[in-house]
């Protein structure tokens, strides 16, 4: 079993420059914790921040621990906040933006992909 | 893409009676959701609660929203607290048991197992 405080998990940036803004993440539970089907991954988006417009071919769920934003689709946007699930299929475009005024916190959990 | 407040969910009891004590859990995402790969549960469990001292045959990815506790093997325990990650692998014994004053919230996440 692991056990670590997010605080002492490096973060880095989400996503390379110019694709999104303000989106930090730290790699909570990986290959390397002996995960064979998941991982966890804590996303942090300043406020005015906002994810790029993206899909991959695997599907997300996303806990909402702090803040509030709107998910895009291209199309349509939906708001959320606190305490909000969000599940996202595999290959629907999302984009998340943090038009709140704290900190938005979403824990992130996708499956391992099988080669 | 699904949106969900957790406070919408239907809470129940998550053990059978005299396995556990003061714990209850919300389904927030399962295969009715279109989930191929993942489940994420919200579970509650009051402060003096506990879950049986079980294992499983899949990994478990747990994150907690609220409260503190200690998660036990049968032999060893451990303490954890609001923002924490916990990983048990497949397999290994655990129980969670609050002991803090508050109620204690973790979100959970494991693999949908494949028949």
């Amino acid at each position: 079993m692991k056990i670590r405080n997010l605080q002492r998990v490096e973060k880095r940036n989400a996503y390379p420059r110019g694709k999104a803004k303000g989106v930090s993440l730290r790699v909570a539970i990986a290959e390397e914790d002996g995960a064979q089907d998941l991982t966890m991954r804590i996303y942090e988006v300043d406020p005015g921040g906002y994810t790029p417009l993206h899909s991959h071919p695997w599907e997300h769920a996303l806990f909402v621990v702090r803040g509030s934003g709107k998910i895009l689709d291209g199309k349509n946007e939906r708001r959320f906040e606190r305490n909000d699930v969000l599940f996202i299929p595999a290959d629907e475009k999302h984009q998340i933006k943090n038009n709140g005024e704290e900190n938005l916190v979403v824990v992130s959990v996708i499956p391992i992909q099988e080669e």
